[in-house]
């Protein structure tokens, strides 16, 4: 039977490329990358919002960036799912979001509550597996506007894979560490060029797989 | 290049099945067969919720259900898009909610503008073609929950197309009524049978083609 | 010293014009005509929104029509107020909104209530005076979508006056029956052509002056 | 070990009193007739707010009425809870609210989710036992404003007590018919004189004793 | 006649035990030992929510925990009411909340106004007393979670009584200093154990009979 | 044809007066001095709140102090109009709403947009010219309270001006930096007095009439 896999994140999972200011090519994006690696039996739903953060409200946005105020609509329109990928943190790293590793972990831990609490249709009381990724740490950059608006971020984003780790071993979960095979580009400090993203997408299919029982 | 399109819809569009309880196949939703008729150049999102209204909140569920509130997000989430396909309305049916298709054309109505007036990404100023797509009538149904949940909407719901029609040419937007190729069951007078929600997919891959240039 | 008064409304305050589907002339419109009559010495505030309610959410509009959420902002905006004139009520006939007089009524009351304890700035206790004004009933229309959009308002509408009178009594408040004055256009049924709205304006000169001590 | 019992209601359980437009004595509240019935080992606590709501807005108050919204804080503030009393309905009849008896149902059903889904504290999987008190029928009254507020609200009341019953059956809570011990009375058609509240506090000691297992 | 006295507040009023991890025994809670001392002429509510602030948004939570959002809800259900206590702040000592003694001091005042400018039932104009009661100042914890969580609270908590007596004299309001009597636990640096929350609820008494005019 | 001006700001534009603690008079506002210099053709509408930030959440009031939230509806209030000029960003300074100079620019950057994606009523698909006003920089003041909700503000602030001349470059808005004209005053470090709030007028009025095309 065909198993069901939600990508949960930010642009990094949306694929928005410092180089084009646009969005990579579908073929390079890590849900993409995961989804052709999985097969036909797999479908591999790429839920990827600029801006995104766990748990923390942005106002500056003309839509709803809180992660945990969408994840449940989102859950329920991909019902029945059998893994949940969820990789978000980078956006917390903003001072006026957030600025502090630790809160994005806070953030982290309510998602995996919202999913592990989550009313499934039809009365089911099995929800899917969760699989936390770190998003690797952000690095300098001469873009000053990205500079400025993740001050601070290099120090904090580097914590958040540790944390993380520990995060989902508390908790049951899978742990995967975007840093361990992808580095952001120097073009803004945060973003994934294409090759990256790629990486990510390969490095996840047999994490994915295993958590799939496949 | 590859084309996108988006279906935001409710338990129409999800796949609800009034036989099992459950989803339907994932090869039987029409968002799927659509995708399969359009071929590996066309990325179809299916965006169904159960429940999902035009414009209305409610508060009776455990997670926004109203569509106007959740829509700039989802169209973030997979901008750039070349085509949305809106078919909701059936929901606004329910007296809690709504209870009149005037009160769905104006919910639908309000979809519209905010697919008009989206900010979309990298400050392109073209948006997305818009298909309105009006639910098939209700039908009388010896189930008394759902007979309840809908009074009334037997009547009301055969109003949709015409109305809906009417708001798509003022509006600029292409229209498909799919009543003129589905039935709704009797098993709970709302929903599609896998028979009826395939012939919907098969019935717009034409529209949607015109509408996508190919 | 400098008098001030808001005009707390909807289209009728706003000035729209059933004619010209746009909005009536700065001097045509009764907070104009108003403050021209009450002179240099009363400064006259002109706040109204389309599609404003009293008390309740309408998610078809994109901005918040609520008048109970908007109002303290509003008041604060303005403060030191000596007169708050409101006339809302007719968009509470819409069915989706609420449909009936009586609903209207107890939204008025919630926005009184709202004046009599905001909190005014500087720790004043004293707030201004409230003169509630009944918008004139609606009449038959041969514009169909008007005619949807408030089917049933003709006959609740009537009732407003006379509810309206007997909430000014009980709470203290100044109490003007614009049918008295003014009739609404067969045009859509609901709004004020130039000549009604500008007979509003003349005639709420005396009351406003009186509840001014002018 | 003591034991817990939140009632959760609206102006029948805060023990609003017709007659002298306060509230009963605190002798005379349900809650503390059932607190005196069941002893010191059992802590009661009474959350009755006047208005509230089962699961729908009520934006013509100073402070949230939907039961929905405020169930979980109160879940918080109380845990551990071994019973959960929840009598609301009444206050869905107001045509402003919902109308109906149907929809009371609803919000009823999602009362009983946000229980059964509640994040207890500290990793608890286990949460209170439920049951639903239906209140007892509106009754015609020579009072206008209750009578215009409440229209309908005879007959849809009626209906209250089977349809909560097939509910509580379908979803493993408790039930008991208010209307089988109490009468509302004709001053408002709503409320519930002192012998009538102090008789329902009576009746629910051995349902609540069998429940928490007394 | 009975009086009534409001206990708002955090995990101190709720009863967190930092060793048990669960809640202080119903007898050990400061709340219930102030009832025990003023008797039964006295109703004492205690509405403790773990991580309430006064007055800012949390959105790591399932629930509401913004004490300003929810106070006027609480008021209502148990009007009438003789007086408020209000210990709030620890919470907001939480970088990701406020993070500032300061921050604090202001949503207390935004607490005050609430309790001031509240619409009482009936009419009544006189509200309840409110006695604000500062939290004990944080300690220093090997608790590395809570040290994280509590940041820079250590010194910021200091300044809590001084900042808090200045708001009750310049509200006139009653103050008093739950750091004079209650010492929190090293063992996560926030909470108290029972032998301290018992103390402050000792020491409450002769405060609450004075002002309750007993 | 009459034009029309919205004057969108806080304190700075409601005319709070440092020394009364009051407000200026009427004609000592600057929107009052920049009305009477561009005359009666021209309709100045003020619409300065205390404490609205550009577009960030402040639960410490009682109304809706969020820019971006209300912006919407006051465009649609004063609908059609041919410049809208905001100076905003004074209170984004305090910490425990931002902090940061940065955070002022975005949350500008998100008014901008608000008013260039309004849906103006009636199809019109020209909106208004944008006038961005750097608000004067904080200076130190002996005033504690004040000190404190605005620590780093001095520093933070005195950035503003240049960071709005880029946005508005960027976003093809005009700009004027009140600097230039107006200080604040040190009786509290954030706010102007009479003459300076008149002098902001008169340097505004030739900008204003050149943006306006008189």
């Amino acid at each position: 039977m065909m198993k069901t896999v939600l990508c949960y994140g930010d642009s990094l999972t949306w694929g928005y490329s410092a180089e084009s200011l646009g969005r990579h090519d579908f073929a390079d994006r890590w849900p993409s990358v995961l989804a052709a690696a999985l097969g036909p039996e797999v479908t591999v739903i790429a839920e990827g919002l600029n801006g995104r953060t766990t748990a923390y409200d942005d106002h500056l946005a003309d839509c709803d960036r809180n992660g945990a105020r969408i994840l449940p609509t989102i859950l329920h329109s991909h019902d029945p799912l059998d893994l949940v990928i969820i990789m978000l943190g980078a956006n917390d790293m903003k001072p006026v979001i957030c600025g502090q590793a630790f809160g994005a972990v806070q953030g982290m831990e309510r998602l995996i509550e919202l999913v592990r609490h989550h009313a499934w249709s039809f009365g089911r009381d099995e929800g899917p597996e969760i699989l936390i990724v770190s998003p690797p740490p952000l690095c300098e950059t001469a873009n000053s506007a990205f500079a400025a608006m993740f001050a601070g971020g290099v120090e904090q984003s580097a914590m958040l894979a540790s944390l993380y780790r520990d995060l989902a071993d508390e908790k049951g979960c899978g742990f995967f560490d975007a840093g361990s095979v992808a580095r952001t580009t120097p073009l803004d400090g945060v973003h994934l060029d294409a090759e990256n993203t790629r990486a990510l997408g390969r490095a996840l299919e047999p994490v994915a797989r295993m958590m799939l029982g496949l």
